[in-house]
């Protein structure tokens, strides 16, 4: 696929610089590598690389992570680790119609959009439209805007849609939205909700618990990078020690007073 | 949906009691909490419930966790934490062809097709018919059986496939792989590979970096289940606490000698 | 050192086969690997081994790991790791004077009495006569009972002694316990808690905050076991995710409403 | 107890401004927030304060982990989480012998020494003199040269000393040194690994069980440190992820030539 005037693709230089771009002729990305010129890289492929002053421009596809590092994400604690999990746990599948609150930057937004395709939905509310202005331009920008309709507005007090697939909720109280998420959720269906500390976990559960939702689970997970060398492979010395927890949940039409655990 | 003979589902009685079956008329499921005849289950819908004689049986829709569960899996290593960071990091969506080897359980094979949906595909290879078989049915079982392609076949020997999204590969030697996955990958494609011991994850990561392959990373998922109680929240004493390591990179069609990491 | 009579020695077979036994003449341990006389084990030395039927038995040191494993403890929740730590920062050594409560199974006890040497004490406080009686035979069994007090007791309403060097507190309500604590301290005296969930942490590190403990720490360790094999080392798959936590705090006499962290 | 002249002290303002000092009259130590004179400090006892321009200065007694934040390291990677563990495992005790190599910063030097009192003794080794100078005046500072022998040496190639309690080693090659440390130690005497790379987990752990060392574990600490607030706790979002493994054996005059694990 040859590269074209306002595609948009990532420039990999090594690890720590990686750069989203929109391909714009006549303007160029500097970095303390070396600079890159669009109209040497519309033309090219993906895959392709570029010979840069101090090193090697390599031309990839905006994958999901390199989207993650090459966003403006002032708020953002959840990371594709996180995301991967809670997408599998989801049950989320080409054409799922998924409701999100918060939407925040929008990465959580755009990883559903990517995964649901283009006959599924994300509806995402979130109660600042301040935020909701980056996250749309964040949409717009890796071109998945068809996929996504933003809402303002408090999912505490209400949320509008019904017979949803699913229910995604990064935000400081969810425990306040289990009975509307429960509501909006069609049989059988999953609420996933991500919260950074333990307190907010116990108040999930539970809030879950009373309002019939089944299979209720909270987990964290850790991920270790490894640092390999020939025989010298070692984990790294110093990184992400926590972002959050994921708690999940399926919604049973009658529920149970007494779930066993 | 109301549920008709021959749908699949899964019946959910507590987390150490969950079941796959087939809702095939005249039969029942028998556990040591009691038995539910199919025949009552037959027009119901997912979400619902019924009472058995000690205690509760919810018809769940069958989600992959579940599915996971329900498996006849005497090879697996792969958990849900693994695969969903697996498919987040290798860029899959609906439409995405990729290969996997080898086949196992063929629990990855259909994570895989579930997510790229009806216009992707998966092309799995073992070295393995016997094995084969059971995944075969295995998929049949959950209805994806027309977005897979079964190969019997040495990936370290042979690949016939080209320019495929995606290579995933589970299987003991994956470094003798690195070459014929990076031909038949297209520019800028993801492989993933996953494996228990650390004198793999050097191997691997040493041949993707020989053969070419970028934004190469060696990382290792955790996950710690919570017990959620009122005031008494806690990880939970006793569980997994290894199942392997995760390996991506991304061809470059140009490669690079001095990758700096 | 010639074992003699009436000695303390560990039979160790494999991992899972260690046993704490006294050398009474006449009598013998039977395991499903073979029966070994105590009469054959007197008169060699530690570090020796004698034949059984199904392998060989090892005659060790009665060190405190081992004698973590040889014990009976049904509510023993500390483990080598914590108490490692918990010591480490104690700054306990020999000669030190130190109060604990509860008593438990006596292996704190045990351990502390371990490291404090001959002429330091352990003033262990328990509320309950049962489990006091069989920690006193636990001490005595590994001839540490000139170095521990047992007293009957709750400290939450009263602690006997004053200028300790340390507390360590292993009980349910630890936060009860704060300003006792701080008053039998001698200055920059060191507090260390154990407890099994979060709830427990925050309460006590609030409690220890408001008593005018300074550089107060809340830390969770997780040991991994490593399975060791030419080429193919990993850490182990099934294992204890969870024990608790500690947390530490040292007596400043003059305190500070505005703690920075 | 009254600080004299002469005397260590270490002055905390708070977890990240932690001074190990010797209280000479005369001079002072300049911070961030504030200078302090030791004339004022000499007379007071650990555990008190002293205001400063923007805060308060505790006056602590040089715990070891205060040694450890103020000693100057430059190739320090053995944490106190990892200390601690060692010298549970090592059996070590007051009057305890040991030898270790090599010296290093002498972090490690210290806490042998401190927990092995005055009727104790570390033989410490290094190749190199220039470190070992160094380690001299940091176990001078702390007044615990007493119970400290530093040698120049090599003990891949020769260990002067016999009948020794535990051997400590942290160092690139340890496996070189596993046949020396045999012949010094006593019979079930204890050998304590420390290395940061999991090669040198395996190439250790093998060659211990060929020199017929029994009981060999290799497990690796990870230390979450949490942030407590009310209602808000949590692990710390950054932090340290890896610093090494620890192997462990016991010495067995017999050996065997089938361990089981």
């Amino acid at each position: 696929m040859v590269l074209r005037e306002g595609d948009l693709a990532v420039v990999w230089i090594d690890p720590r610089r990686v750069y989203l771009v929109k391909l714009t002729p006549g303007k160029k990305l500097d970095t303390d590598k070396g600079s890159l010129s669009f109209d040497d890289v519309i033309g090219k492929e993906y895959g392709d690389a570029i010979e840069i002053s101090k090193g090697r421009a390599f031309i990839m596809y905006p994958y999901l992570d390199y989207i993650y590092d090459g966003l403006h994400r002032p708020s953002q604690v959840l990371y594709p680790k996180d995301i991967g999990y809670m997408i599998f746990k989801s049950g989320l599948r080409p054409g799922s119609v998924v409701v999100e609150a918060g939407t925040g930057s929008g990465f959580l937004t755009i990883s559903l959009a990517h995964f649901l395709g283009e006959s599924g939905k994300v509806i995402t509310y979130d109660i600042r439209d301040d935020m909701q202005e980056r996250a749309k331009r964040n949409v717009e920008l890796v071109g998945l805007s068809d996929r996504v309709v933003f809402k303002k507005g408090d999912v505490r007090e209400r949320i509008e849609e019904e017979n949803i697939d699913s229910v995604f909720l990064d935000m400081p109280d969810p425990w306040l939205v289990a009975e509307n998420a429960y509501r909006i959720l069609k049989p059988a269906g999953t609420i996933v909700v991500f919260v950074p500390t333990v307190d907010q976990v116990e108040k999930t559960f539970l809030s879950l618990k009373k309002c019939r939702f089944i299979d209720i689970e909270a987990v964290e997970l850790l991920l270790r990078e490894y640092q390999v060398k020939e025989n010298a492979t070692r984990p790294r010395s110093i990184g992400v020690t926590h972002t959050g927890y994921v708690i999940t949940g399926r919604k049973s039409i009658k529920g149970s007073s007494e779930i066993s655990e």
